[in-house]
């Protein structure tokens, strides 16, 4: 603590170099509590996690180690100690992959927040290209690595598995399981730490001390800036990876059981590594139009810029995925429609299927655009409510949120119904499959976006003079767009994942079309308890959020009373000890989410049976999926209101009065409000869907081997 | 207009009775056009929809007048166009009885207001005696008239009829549909009416101008308190008439189709109905408790007199239901199951089914009652939060409403799961019916509500003195909390009543439990747009409560810009434009919700067919439900929450600051967010899940006459 206060220097200096090099100084040190402590590091409840997978999985059998010969297909089948076996390493492996890539993306992105303020120093151009690029190598490090990994795994468990392919995916099913208990941490932690660093900051700095944004001497900047990498970069990384990572084994799962299956057809059970891997190549195409064919050489070019690489590569896309369904399936197989598996799928279905999750995913992308960005009438009627004050800004906001539901929706339910019509559940894993193969470019767009934030972070702390704050500030008006669409991207892929898990936890739980009827008193009970715990996992989040902000408030007032010049910029604040509050209270906090996420299905299942459970995860998906896109975006459209009313950039932005002006004041409270739903509590709900749907997909052999209608069930003696 | 204003005399003069001559006198006259023309009136979408109705289910069988002979049963069946004519009857009836209702008890209201406040004189016992009796006079007059009307109804079709239960039930459907047409009109316009007046009331007055509440010069008093009685009177005796009406009728439609219909055992198919007349004696007796056995008599026993009504009276209800259930039904009956139509329901199971709804509705309503009444922690955490101004209050309060969702939740679950696991959805409307046994106590303890929050208005209005205003304001505290506890009531019975309907329509429709799996992509893609559809329909109520509040606002500020002496008492406001304002507005503003609730069935049956249609009422109903509780507790927290930082009475409370502090002004910016959220897009949400399912299960026939798969399933060949 001493030393590093001597090592920083006392502050005061407004040289650039000595000033840059304290502030990188002071980000790193106390950035590491954070990448060794935090998101990235194997915590004792993921080492108990897995032993808890081993146990369940293994003893579905009575940790059998006998082969069983399938006496309708001739194929040997692994037993279940095998299943427990690999699935934990499956998990493991997932979790290592996804700290892994959360860890480089953070320093990627920490590096490249301080080179992107240097070459603002230049100009626009080179700072756009060098925070576009750290984002691109942020995207296709994770996509990549995934992917990889996945292969290798599957090689690897191919020389024990042999000829078994249901066994195989089924333990495979544990990488998925694996990423998303990582993006658990990622996604509600991190989405913690920084709004509680945000919000605690703001409150204590912009509202009661009137200094600027990440004014270095507000003792709670650094924690805000580690915290846009902690939420918007590990967390949105692993987020999108545990996506990636589900969808691949929702898909291998099903088709595990079609006759591509059953004839060992090689490179079409690999069809959903195959439409990743084309993706990437589109992606890297995709990046030479911002880099070098198309760069953005002005302020106005940089929002379309990153716009079009979306609409590029989905469009490129397309023609790729053709191509591969083309190639590497065969022209019809069979096996897919548990009712009528003799219906045949053709190659073409299985194109339109990854299409129309490929267009959805861009579609809901461009309905986020519009529904955030403060150049489309909504946003500026969100400004304009300003004027009578916070509790109009705060219902029209409300408002636009809930009114920004619908399109994502249509698109959703769209895609559900052409794929799930075309290929049942296959249909719509691969459909999820479609909305990631743009992974990497939406992955860059978004990594974007906090980088741009953090150079504008870095630049205003090391007192790099107004024009250079004025360009990263261009840079993350950008960013912020881009991050909506983001996460619009991120929920919409997260809902097709989550009823491909679900469509392939049905099939794992034996779990018949009569079975499963919204008439069922079961099913329907579940449903109305899944779409109540959306509305329990964001009370909790919020409340942690609130918690934690509290916390830093009084830290950082009892700074400002308690250290002599800190107000005149003559004293150093401690930052260490905000970045220790935001730390302590993110792991401590996500502990009460983290267990209504983990616990649910698994007492759900023993308790009330595989078809409840059915029900709370359809219902879960169906409310989640709104209310996150309606936080998320209300979220935004207040940031970005808050942003137009300061700009005062059109004549009627100019007539709400600018910074300091009541409207602008009201501007601020609903940016404040909206800070804990679109960072933390909306995106946090894809990990809700997601990780109770790859939950219940691992352990559905325990449930229906032990538990096929419940404790309750049992004791009723339902059937 | 020059008229009135010379019969109302120019103002001024502090005499009461001249000054509260003066109240009514400009109270009567301008509510009149809302009277007349506002939610009470059979208007001409009301006349045109029930020849709709007519030619909808007149076409089911081409129009054909021909009686047809049920061959397994022998029973001859009504023509359709019997049913297309009964069934209009039947709206007609249900419109109408549910307008009187709503007439009669504002005419009560608008009376009892007077007079509670001229008792408020001598004390607070005789003010609160003369409250609660007009609240009851309310709850008995709807719950007796919609019996009475439903029962004669019945015997004149039975006439027509004869032993066709099923074709007679299904015809009066239409009288639940009319009801809850009118609820359109009530909560969703009278919602709008209401907190335009309110918000724009408070928004000039309390916050720019800075004048108490109820203020003689504020130009929209007179509209809000008008409001009142529209959206609280009105508005929430057509909903409870409405969920009453649907209720009985679905249980009625479903017992038709049994073995009690086909056996023709009279007081057996009169079940629902005996059930209802039990509640009424029930209620009766108890309001003796408050009259005459132990009366509040002081301002501290308020609360527990009206809260006891509810306890006492579910307690009291239990043997009357039992005793109706073991005499009016045989010891079992069969036909109930569609898998297992021979399976025998006993008597009990019926019982069980009724009181675990009746004793659900309490466990809502006083889980209601903690999360909303400050004198229990969560509103005092919302309070507390005001320190750190109005964004902390606004997080923690919508925390609050989100966590407020999980009681009701598992209430309703248990109720579901076991009625439908005892009597199938008959159960389910055995539940529902239960839950509204108490349903007079329920409205009488409401209506006390805004009869105070009035007397408190003219009270203010006529300078009645501050011991006066003191008294009519403890009345009201109480009233509010009570509202709350109505409204969760009012939302639970909601959630029942639509599942019991769309158990009738799924019977009425012909679907099975096998074409009706959360697997099949209709019934999924249904389930994703209705989850949808309260976010759609929330942001169109909320945005038309903003506008109309914005036209509220530039009136009252023009109000106050140009009539001289306005601030200084000595000339008078120009009411009456503020209440044709709200008026206007909210007839307007009601069209596009009120299209999206009454086409999305009709739309969504036609092009996608019933199944899909099966799934948009499941998903659009477990996802209202936790919206309109989540919505309706989060406003009325932060209402009470205001009110707590303004009595102080606490050390907790007085260390907030009081009126006028920084935490007061954030704590009503909460309460005007939290306006619209409770008065009108929350309670509006049971109209959305009820109405659409009515309007289903009526025209269940037509869709499976004529478009069983839909449009779009004929062309894809869909089956």
């Amino acid at each position: 603590m001493e030393r590093d206060r001597k090592r920083e220097g006392a502050g005061g200096g407004t040289g650039l170099r000595p000033a840059l090099a304290r502030c990188l100084a002071s980000l790193s040190p106390l950035a590491r509590p954070t990448l060794t402590r935090h998101p990235l590091s194997l915590s004792p409840p993921q080492a108990g996690f897995s032993v808890f997978v081993f146990l369940l999985l293994g003893s579905e059998d009575g940790f059998s180690t006998t082969w069983k010969v399938d006496k309708a297909t001739g194929i040997a089948r692994a037993p279940a100690l095998y299943n427990g076996a690999f699935s934990t390493i499956a998990f493991l492996t997932g979790a290592v992959t996804s700290i892994l890539s959360g860890f480089l993306g953070m320093k990627v992105a920490t590096f490249a927040n301080a080179r992107t303020a240097l070459e603002a120093r230049k100009g626009i151009a080179p700072a756009f290209m060098t925070a576009f690029r750290s984002g691109a190598v942020m995207g296709f490090l994770l996509a990549g690595l995934g992917l990889l990994v996945l292969y290798i795994l599957t090689a690897a468990f191919r020389l024990v598995y042999g000829d078994d392919w249901v066994g195989l995916y089924e333990a495979l099913t544990g990488y998925g399981l694996g990423g998303s208990s990582i993006a658990l941490f990622g996604r509600v932690g991190g989405g913690i730490y920084t709004k509680a660093a945000d919000v605690g900051a703001d409150l204590v700095g912009k509202v009661e001390k009137d200094i600027p944004e990440d004014d270095p001497r507000n003792p709670a900047v650094i924690a805000d800036n580690v915290g846009d990498n902690v939420g918007d970069i590990a967390g949105m990384g692993a987020d999108l990876f545990g996506s990636f990572a589900e969808s691949t084994c929702a898909a291998l799962v099903i088709s595990s059981v079609s006759s591509l299956g059953a004839d060992h057809i090689g490179p079409a059970m690999a069809y959903p590594l195959l439409i990743s891997a084309a993706g990437l190549v589109v992606c890297m195409a995709t990046t030479f139009l911002a880099t070098d064919l198309r760069p953005a050489r002005v302020v106005s070019e940089i929002e379309s810029t990153l716009k079009n690489q979306l609409i590029v590569s989905t469009a490129l896309a397309t023609p790729a995925v053709l191509a591969v369904s083309l190639c590497a399936l065969p022209a019809t197989f069979t096996g897919i429609f548990a009712a009528d598996p003799a219906r045949a799928i053709h190659a073409w279905h299985l194109f339109i299927c990854v299409a129309v999750g490929l267009w959805g995913g861009l579609a809901i992308g461009i309905s986020t655009e519009y529904y955030t960005s403060n150049r489309y009438r909504p946003v500026q009627d969100v400004a304009d409510a300003c004027r009578t004050g916070a509790a109009t800004d705060i219902i029209f906001g409300l408002a636009l949120g809930y009114k920004s539901t619908i399109v994502p929706c249509f698109c959703i339910a769209l895609a559900i119904f052409t794929s799930f019509s075309l290929a049942s559940m296959y249909g719509i894993a691969c459909a999820a499959l479609g909305m990631l193969t743009t992974l990497s470019t939406g992955l860059a767009i978004d990594a974007y976006g906090p980088i741009s934030d953090n150079a504008g972070g870095i630049a205003e702390m090391a007192a790099m003079g107004e024009d250079i704050r004025e360009r990263t500030d261009a840079l993350d008006a950008a960013g912020n767009t881009t991050a909506a669409i983001g996460k619009g991207f991120a929920i919409g892929s997260a809902a097709l994942v989550s009823l491909a898990l679900f469509g392939a936890y049905t099939v794992r739980a034996g779990i018949t079309a009569a079975q499963s009827s919204i008439l069922d008193p079961r099913i329907f009970a579940g449903l109305l308890v899944g779409a109540m715990l959306p509305y329990w996992f964001s009370a909790m989040t919020m409340r942690s959020v609130g918690q934690a902000a509290l916390a830093m408030v009084e830290e950082v007032r009892r700074q400002f009373n308690t250290i002599p010049g800190l107000m005149e910029g003559t004293a150093r604040p401690d930052y260490r000890t905000c970045v220790e509050i935001s730390t302590a209270a993110s792991l401590s906090e996500m502990i009460p989410p983290g267990c209504l996420v983990m616990l649910t299905p698994l007492i759900t299942g023993v308790v009330f049976g595989t078809r409840t459970l059915a029900g709370l995860l359809a219902g879960s998906l169906v409310s989640g999926v709104h209310m996150a896109v309606s936080m998320s975006n209300t979220g935004g459209a207040w940031d970005n209101a808050k942003k137009y009313v300061e700009a005062g950039a059109s004549e009627h932005a100019a007539s709400l009065g600018g910074k300091g002006s009541d409207a602008h004041k009201a501007a601020v409270i609903g940016d404040t409000v909206g800070d804990p739903l679109k960072d933390t509590s909306g995106p946090s709900l894809n990990i809700l869907i997601k990780l109770m749907a790859v939950e219940s997909l691992v352990f559905a052999p325990f449930f229906s081997a032990h538990f096929p209608n419940g404790i309750v069930g049992k004791l009723f003696g339902m059937e």
